[in-house]
């Protein structure tokens, strides 16, 4: 097991990777305060692991209440969260509860909302199932919920007290969804580390294949990466926007096609290969080294090509993404590998992109 | 005008009191980052002020959207608290909006959470307009939503910027609210200076009639008293709840009645009242020192004669307020005026409590 730190002072907490850590009780432990522990999941994860982590809480004397949740992004609602609040009060978790999410990207932002919400505020553990949420959305406190205007436009920064990151649910994810997680690995090291996106390149086939130590070397080098990030700007005033790299298109395409429509991954997969092409029309990158990110994402069976929305709807859309500051978008770039620039392009450019790409 | 500091360190905020405030350019000012500020109200509210709000932020160059939402507590629900949302979206509201909650303790905790979960927190302004969220809700950042099951059960503490108390607001407010409000600055008194409870007592006339010279006072004590305690327990970790003394009774007074009929400062009020005979039942308080609770509490034209609920209902109300933790209520009771404390009771004494008052 490889244990990271992330380093946010009295919010810091540990990010444990490894085989077989759903059943290990001392990971979860020391991170309990009271006598209920409400585990969040859904309908997919419940039958795989419900029962193993429940269990394991059980046995460290927790009175164990189970929430499971329809499963996808288009439940990523308000309404489907009042079924967490739901479940707290009528077993009557008062402040010491926890929560446990445990499952992916969905269930981690949702779950780590109600925690931070329920109450005004309860402690709450990750248990990422999906590559996506391993390398990514377990680690460094966004969660929130969408809005039919808006992906993510209702939350909180809000930091578990630990991620436990079992390598071993890796087993049973869907081609699609491992490849939705790849996205957020390739950007990892797209924007932070040349060397990394070089070793991603040479083992592109064990990671399709999910072989278990080039798993562990990617989950914890992402998990690496992204704590950096976080521990520097925990609410994103600033650096920890480069995390977005590829989000400002990925979350245009999810919203234009409605989400669920194409997972995550898939978008932010597309939108940084546009944002790459972006990166070569504003003079940052060589048009080389995009066209071997575009290679690298097409290697992980990522799509390339966005739908084909309308120019207008993807500036329209693109518009009201959160990184929209004062009126102007604020792009996340590659000023080479390794190292990610955040400006605002001239819409002429973000055009140019989006009609190479086939967008219009 | 007075100014207070609520001392939070990065979190600190001024809390202004003074007549004709409203329109001051200068205390808004500061507190805005981007140039778009919505102005959340209500019904009752926005014919009356709204229009002196909106000039005085236009004045300053911001383009301002106005939300209106229905009057009532029976409305502090997600339903509607999505219609800020809403409002924000429709506009385009970036990170550096502003929201401005202008109306009682409704509109400031449902503002202030909408301010904490939109886009994971933008800035908010405090305007009270009722004399309950001058001396109370609009001071140490509570905000939140009701649940079908509890109230407050949903929220965030989230500090604003600014406290804006115009005392001129209070002229138009029904006798009913005021005494509402009157409840909590009496509730100041009894836990915290037993000298101001007894400056209460003897200027009843003067705060029934709403003299402008007796409510500065007493929102300025009531501010000062409670900035005091959220300066010292931000999080309720424990002093600040305190502040919930008359509470526990209270919220479930509220709740059995179904929110709405009985005013929150009213079933304060009455709460605070069996909560002083809880403390003669545990032996802190003298029965002269209840008795004088009592009449001070008549006398600001509160009731003091708990609704006929049933003492079980009552009991099972309580068992799910949020201060009940690991299954055990904790009161506060008094320990002498100007001296809380916070303790479980055995069920048996408030049962006794509630059958003297003619609760069942």
């Amino acid at each position: 097991m490889n244990t990271l730190q992330l380093d946010l002072g009295e919010r810091s907490y540990p990010i444990h990777i490894g085989a077989n850590l759903l059943a290990q009780p001392d990971l979860y432990k020391k991170h309990l305060k009271g006598s209920l522990t409400a585990v969040v999941t859904n309908e997919t994860v419940a039958p795989l692991y419900a029962d193993r982590v429940v269990k394991t809480l059980e046995s460290l004397g927790q009175k164990v209440k189970l929430i499971v949740l329809p499963d996808g992004e288009v439940f990523k609602t308000w309404e489907v969260l009042q079924k967490i609040f739901d479940g707290l009060l009528e077993c009557s978790a008062d402040r010491k509860a926890t929560l446990v999410a445990l499952g992916g990207g969905v269930i981690g932002d949702m779950t780590g909302f109600a925690a931070a919400c329920y109450m005004r505020g309860i402690r709450f553990i990750q248990v990422p199932t999906t590559l996506l949420s391993q390398v990514d959305s377990s680690v460094g406190g966004k969660t929130g919920i969408n809005h039919p205007l808006g992906k993510n436009m209702v939350g909180a920064f809000y930091q578990p007290q630990a991620v436990i990151a079992d390598l071993d649910t890796l087993k049973t994810l869907p081609p699609k969804e491992l490849a939705a997680g790849l996205a957020e690995v390739i950007k990892h090291g797209a924007i932070a580390d040349a060397e990394f996106l070089t070793w991603i390149e040479n083992n592109q086939n064990a990671l399709n294949a999910c072989d278990p130590k080039a798993m562990e070397h990617a989950v914890r080098r992402s998990c690496e990466i992204k704590s950096q990030v976080v521990a520097q700007d925990e609410k994103e005033g600033g650096l920890r926007a480069i995390l977005n790299f590829g989000h400002t298109f990925g979350h245009a395409i999810e919203a234009g096609m409605g989400y669920g429509q194409w997972l995550h991954g898939e978008a932010v997969g597309c939108g940084m290969v546009l944002a790459a092409d972006l990166s070569v029309r504003v003079g940052l990158l060589s048009e080389a080294d995009a066209s071997r990110l575009k290679k690298i994402t097409a290697a992980l069976r990522l799509p390339t090509v966005p739908p084909k929305l309308g120019i207008n709807r993807y500036m329209e859309l693109m518009s009201v993404d959160k990184k929209a500051e004062g009126g102007e978008v604020r792009y996340i770039l590659l000023d080479g590998f390794g190292r990610a620039k955040i400006q605002a392009v001239d819409d002429a450019l973000v055009i140019q992109t989006l009609q190479a790409a086939g967008a219009g």
